[in-house]
């Protein structure tokens, strides 16, 4: 059997009792370690909570070389860990429909993600539209497709969940060329480069699809004890100091309850401005919408 | 301390070793037991899987009586243990708000929930737009707001989760008018109610926003052993036999991918009608778009 592991957000203790004693009794563990990193602990600390030997994963061996995983998969147990839950990756999709294709069983112990927790700031999950990713731009290269996704987000109310780039394993232009297996040092985008970012975005594309003043939350190290919210507008999150990764970031859309705006405020340095911004925006997105309804009766 | 401890979804185990080890050492045990069940476990399964007594809290008790839930929690711990992720419903807001006015700490230990575990059926989670709820209906009592819900998101092509309604400890119009403490048994909507309450609501509104055949997959037990998933058309879900709870439904959006058919197909019983289904529902939104997309100059 081969299971797809959920090992929540932070800490060793985050993974659930059903994943512990199934990682306990496998014949291989494997740690997939390019997608998301567990904030609290090391591959070490894994191995002595798990009192198992723990291989790293990366994105070559999933892709390219998932058999060596699935190896022996249809008599023995084999444990595939995940930083949140398994399917928040495409490339874990990929590695079920292998396994099917080699007739071995799998199971999925299942633990949260981002997508759900991200509802302890207090906005409300079924007031999210879709997610969406937001990649290291580089001089020449600044792909733009999140900001389709998130202006249909808005233009129906809704909030947007950013996820923010991770880069880890990854070679330079020159080693590559070269052949040179050495890589980087990790790097994991801040609240600052993903509020310039967007706005960046905005003003090359300048559809209004969200201004320096949208009201948005930081979110950083969710789940795990040095976990904050942040609740402000797109350039002053430009400018804020969002320390130690992991983040993310979202973006309030026009629906957003009163109940919601309660919760936030907890989180606003700022109080009074933090309601005005959001109410702000409120009625602006009401006047944008208005000729948008009108037209909608000669469908 | 209050802590708000997932459950996750099935099992005692589901808990994850930080949550168990909480939930140990805290003064009182709280089990929110009126927004969803745990599928395969009792009260007194988590009693003896703690070696705590464990209290239910009803609605009544959560919404009205909540100081008594928080009682103590600035000196010890509580625990008030929630099936999924704590944040999945509103109503857990309310209490964290509460507890904030009286002073009292709060900590989140997340947990799988139907948002992100619904992964496992195939569908890519950053495809899915907004939640909706259905709930059962009434002769005089058919609420549809889902319907402008699910418009919303199948006119940008994003699928739907629907989750379906569970009655737990309600009473009868007839006992609740005389006062009297009788409650009903529990219902839990299966899919093929859902999928028929969605099809009358169409058939009242005529939008055109699904039909019969549109894509679905129905979601069963999920996390559980007995986990299933069947994908077929709105029509052919209506005459499922989809047996025990807990379940919920996804409608397919028209940005449906590739991978993620070829990944539904296992769920098929008839592959290639599902598969054409599917290609159908794809070029009449193709059709459906063209015209809105030159519309949009013109904003």
């Amino acid at each position: 059997m081969l299971y797809l592991i959920g090992l929540g957000l932070s800490s060793v203790e985050d993974i659930t009792v059903r994943g512990l004693n199934v990682v306990r009794k496998s014949k291989r563990v494997y740690l997939e370690a390019y997608t998301s990193i567990l904030m609290a602990a090391s591959k070490e600390d894994l191995e002595s909570f798990y009192g198992r030997e723990v291989i790293l994963a990366d994105r070559e061996l999933v892709e390219s070389d998932s058999d060596s995983i699935l190896k022996g998969a249809d008599q023995n147990d084999i444990s595939f860990c995940v930083v949140g839950d398994p399917f928040g990756a495409t490339t874990h999709t990929d590695l079920v429909i292998r396994a099917r294709e080699l007739g071995i069983k799998v199971e999925a112990i299942h633990n949260a993600s981002i997508m759900n927790a991200v509802g302890a700031c207090g906005l409300q999950l079924y007031n999210f539209g879709q997610t969406v990713s937001l990649v290291f731009f580089l001089d020449n290269w600044k792909p733009d497709s999140f900001y389709d996704r998130i202006k249909e987000n808005r233009d129906i109310g809704l909030h947007t969940l950013v996820l923010l780039d991770i880069k880890v394993k990854e070679q330079s232009f020159e080693n590559m060329a070269r052949g040179r297996l050495i890589y980087e040092p990790p790097r994991y985008m801040s609240i600052e480069t993903a509020a310039s970012q967007l706005l960046e975005i905005e003003q090359m594309r300048g559809e209004n699809v969200y201004s320096p003043d949208t009201p948005c939350v930081a979110v950083s190290r969710l789940g795990s004890p040095q976990q904050t919210f942040v609740a402000a507008t797109l350039s002053e999150l430009a400018n804020l100091e969002s320390g130690n990764p992991l983040h993310s970031l979202v973006i309030l859309g026009h629906r957003t309850h009163e109940m919601e705006i309660e919760y936030l405020l907890e989180f606003a340095q700022d109080k009074q401005k933090y309601k005005a911004d959001v109410a702000t925006e409120v009625e602006a997105a009401k006047a944008k919408i208005a000729p948008f309804v009108e037209d909608e009766e000669d469908n």
